[in-house]
């Protein structure tokens, strides 16, 4: 099952993308369950429930929205492939790199990606995003892929003199709408095993990025159990496992995206999540 | 004024406290204004309309919460001081060091804050909280005290060893309920310049840290530039404006904070944040 987050008619819903079309859930559950997140948080059943009905919405008719606008937190990993790791010089850590992003830094699908005229090392980081469906504190390992909903593409699109102005990344990785979650979320029952998932990131077609979440340092269950650790994890949270090799910044010449650019990360069993680059403002 | 979060009889509110006790705003306002975040967007002249009203609850009877419950946005800054810097042996920035918590880590006045069975390394990092009344996108250094609803104290506390198990902050920051924000926030009326104000962390009753806020690195106006230049920054949204010198990582030998412990963050013109030391689930 396809999840999304949309706006139609300038009203924002969510709903359950199939062939036909996005059937609104919102329009049908929005009294108990105003939005994706909470749907979530009340089990996935009340939207298979729907997946037989018609569709309301052409796919193409609606705005589509970051696949949770509004999660509690957003959590990202740094260098967590070993093909990135290499790539960066870093020795193999310990334990998962975590910082967040803003949900303010992530558009939909089809939206544009907004260079500021802050800077112009704009860069692409393809990766696979965890949704969280029921949340819980200290989730053991072994237990933890139970807490997931589903999986879907970000593109941490980040600003690489911010992200270094000191060894804190937040500032580079949270520009508004520099980053994008989409296009929508395929429920964790069709990804057994998100390990199994190959990741593709390109940029005006061109493959940037390719890797196997296999070679993920920590996998998903391992990054729940983590984090889960210092805070509680809660419906529609989102973890972004980190990026793999071939980012902008280490090419030689670095690679940095502009006006005109498109970049597409795409997931094997999830789809393709496509960006327009557009300067802030132009 | 004096704004407070609280809550009485099971119930959510926020209010202003005076010399008799708390007006409570919620219980007024509260259709429109839920919350003390709610309220600050829509203006304080509401709020100073009630402060000739009778007192509706002993000081002492409510349970003062977070100063703001629900922050969108917590933005913490990494060795802002000189006296701090010095001591931790690094380079004078050029930019603010930016990293968040989350608002699950932050408790309010006089309830304890909470050492995890993972980390005895838990220390306090007495600050000054700068909390957004009007908010905004690339504020100029010159406006920007113009954007300020109020300041208060916060008490960072911080699991040493999980800061520093990666570069990224965030796990050794944002542990559940191990830092506090309260008592009150003093409004920014009354507190012309912030760079006036005295910083002093007292375990036990010893003096840990004391600081001038005109020490700082980079002050209340240029972290509100910086910030704002690649976010939005809201109503409510709050800065910590970083820790001085005489953190207990950096004692010889170290100091922890342990059960049984009463850590207070005290700023001249604001008051006095006071918080128990308990064992998470002991």
């Amino acid at each position: 099952m396809k999840l999304v987050s949309f706006r139609v008619g300038g009203k924002s819903s969510y709903g359950v993308v199939t062939d036909g079309g996005v059937i609104d859930a919102g329009r049908r559950l929005g009294a108990a369950f105003p939005d994706l997140k909470s749907a979530l948080a009340g089990g996935l059943e009340k939207l298979r429930a729907l997946a037989g009905a018609a569709p309301d919405h052409a796919l193409e008719a609606v705005e589509l929205l970051p696949v949770i606008p509004n999660p509690d937190k957003i959590f990202c990993i740094g260098v967590n492939y070993m093909t990135h790791l290499k790539e960066t010089g870093r020795p193999t850590p310990t334990h998962p790199m975590i910082f967040v992003r803003f949900a303010d830094s992530l558009v939909g699908h089809g939206r544009p990606m907004l260079r500021p005229p802050e800077s112009i090392q704009y860069d692409f980081e393809g990766e696979l995003a965890v949704v969280m469906g029921s949340g819980g504190r200290r989730i053991p390992r072994e237990r933890a892929l139970e807490h997931v909903a589903g999986y879907a593409c970000i593109n941490e699109g980040t600003l690489r003199d911010w992200q270094r102005h000191t060894a804190q990344f937040l500032p580079g990785k949270s520009f508004e709408q520099s980053g994008a979650f989409g296009p929508w979320m395929v429920t964790a029952d069709e990804i057994a095993d998100p390990s199994t998932l190959t990741l593709t990131t390109r940029l005006n077609g061109e493959v940037m990025q390719h890797a196997e979440v296999s070679d993920l340092i920590f996998d998903v269950p391992a990054l729940i159990a983590y984090i889960s650790t210092f805070t509680t994890l809660r419906p529609g949270d989102v973890i972004s496992t980190g990026t793999t090799g071939g980012v902008g910044a280490y090419r030689e010449p670095p690679v940095w995206m502009k006006a005109g650019d498109t970049a597409e990360v795409e997931i094997s069993g999830i789809g393709t999540l496509r960006n327009p680059i557009v300067d802030e403002g132009g």
